[in-house]
């Protein structure tokens, strides 16, 4: 199958081409960076598309002539929304409508996100896809509101839940706490992790697993669908924390950072696997492995940024 | 011409009424209330209907087949948003959806609102047309939404400013200054007026000028265009409230109340009133006659509620 994936240098992007081409499916790509390679994948790679350029996408769509359009390019910061709703509603709700516009009637997965059903009493978790929404966050507004036109337009929605994994950017937590035990280790900072709320419980899975769900939708696609891509588990962020600094080896004292707790921050969402199951998916990684994967990405950074090699260029905090 | 209004018993639609009626105009309505009867007009009202109901919604359309639709139902509390964004993304977001598609082809008019523009520095006001989005609440969030969806279908868009006048629901902060006041004039509550932020600058229009800003639109459709609906000018809630007091004459302590205050409240809302101006509409009454006619109504709802008659059944805090 031809598959085009907007966003394809995203975090979810890099190892969902990765799972097409091994799987032998030809895979397209739209980014809004430069890069016109992705290592591990013989992915085509259309650079600098604006999504909220509607003319440019359809051109490219038109021309790429895709079977399948997975739309993972969109903002997907929570705490971030609260500074930017504006850029959230234009990039998530606005480049959504223009995605599913050039997809003309070509069939697309929609990625959204746990975040949509916002406060869900404990008793009603793992949550299932037929729960009304409550978005708590400009983010999960701008998701639910592209969700319903992506329904309308006969596309198919996935309700991610927490990807985790190398390539994850630093502001999210697991990743900036990996970055800190790295710097700690290295003797770049005192032995001090500043974290967020770490109350929160969320049902995480290894991004390569989010792959795979997304791989089993697209060949098995239905369109009006709504599926959620969860573990059916769930973790508090601080237990998240204890168990990366028990495989860093890194001692540190935990010390909260009132910047980086959230405006409204949901203290648990967990969901209800069973829809995708059904499809055959599994989760084959757990969340060890992710913090394994983020751990040593983390160390293969600071290395290289000690020997004057720049990482990423994100800030860590 | 042959009008139909959602939301024809909410607060600006009885107005709207009034001003077709007045202009010759047929008007129908839909109500999610049980009412059939509006005073001082000739409407023909549909009432429970739920703009929910999809097919409910498409058959009281297609029967009433009006010329034209102005789509005034929706929840439009600020503050409450914070509470049940859920309940704003499916009234305000999903309702619209459903308005716009039982419309086939008709022309609609959405009622949008000034809270879409969000935080705008106090130099750039008055505000025009053309500003890119930053919507603040999810009030605002799934408005601006709403105005994606129907700018695309066609629609044209009405962003109104601060109406006020009588029938307004006592939650919002003026009427509730008046019902205060007048509660105190009775000497059934102590001499303090309970407030929540004074600083924030509103666009305040009488509802009866809002309803005349409708008019106008109605008269001379345009499809796909938006409209502030603005007086130009702006008057702080403080401002606002000492003029209040000023009218009734009645001595009281102001004193802030915090649960009355909003997580984010915006500074300045000003519109620039022009395009809508270029068609022949301006403000004829000013924020003084508003003031008079909700303390008047006050006044008789207290009155009344001495004698044993229920006013409209709404608590004032």
């Amino acid at each position: 199958m031809h598959v085009l994936i907007t966003g394809i240098t995203g975090f979810i992007g890099v190892y969902l081409a990765r799972r097409l081409t091994a799987a032998g499916h030809r895979v397209s790509g739209l980014s809004s960076d430069p890069i016109t390679r992705l290592p591990g994948t013989r992915a085509e790679i259309f650079p600098r598309v604006d999504i909220l350029d509607a003319a440019a996408l359809e051109g490219v769509i038109a021309r790429c002539d895709p079977q399948v359009i997975v739309h993972l390019a969109g903002l997907s910061h929570v705490g971030e929304s609260w500074q930017r709703p504006g850029d959230y509603l234009r990039i998530n709700f606005g480049g959504t409508r223009n995605v599913l516009r050039a997809a003309a009637s070509r069939p697309v997965i929609l990625a959204s996100s746990s975040e949509v059903y916002g406060q869900v009493p404990e008793r009603e978790q793992p949550i299932r896809e037929d729960r009304p929404l409550d978005p708590r966050s400009p983010y999960a507004m701008t998701k639910a509101c592209a969700e319903q036109l992506a329904l309308d337009a006969g596309a198919l929605v996935v309700r991610s839940f927490n990807a985790v994994g190398a390539g994850q950017a630093r502001r999210f937590a697991l990743p900036s706490f990996a970055a800190q035990l790295a710097a700690i280790e290295q003797g770049e900072r005192e032995p001090v992790i500043k974290v967020g709320d770490l109350g929160p419980r969320r049902d995480f899975l290894h991004v390569d697993d989010v792959a795979g769900g997304y791989l089993a939708l697209i060949e098995r696609f239905a369109g009006g669908q709504v599926y959620n891509l969860a573990s059916g588990q769930h973790f508090s962020i601080g237990e998240a924390l204890e168990r990366l600094r028990a495989i860093s080896g890194v001692a540190a004292e935990v010390r909260r950072d009132e910047s980086r707790v959230r405006p409204v921050d949901l203290p648990l969402l967990c969901g209800d696997p069973r829809r995708l199951r059904e499809l055959g998916w599994r989760p084959e990684r757990g969340l060890d492995d992710a913090l394994r994967d983020l751990w040593q990405e983390a160390r293969a950074a600071t290395a290289q940024a000690r020997r004057g090699v720049d990482g990423d260029g994100m800030a860590a905090a």
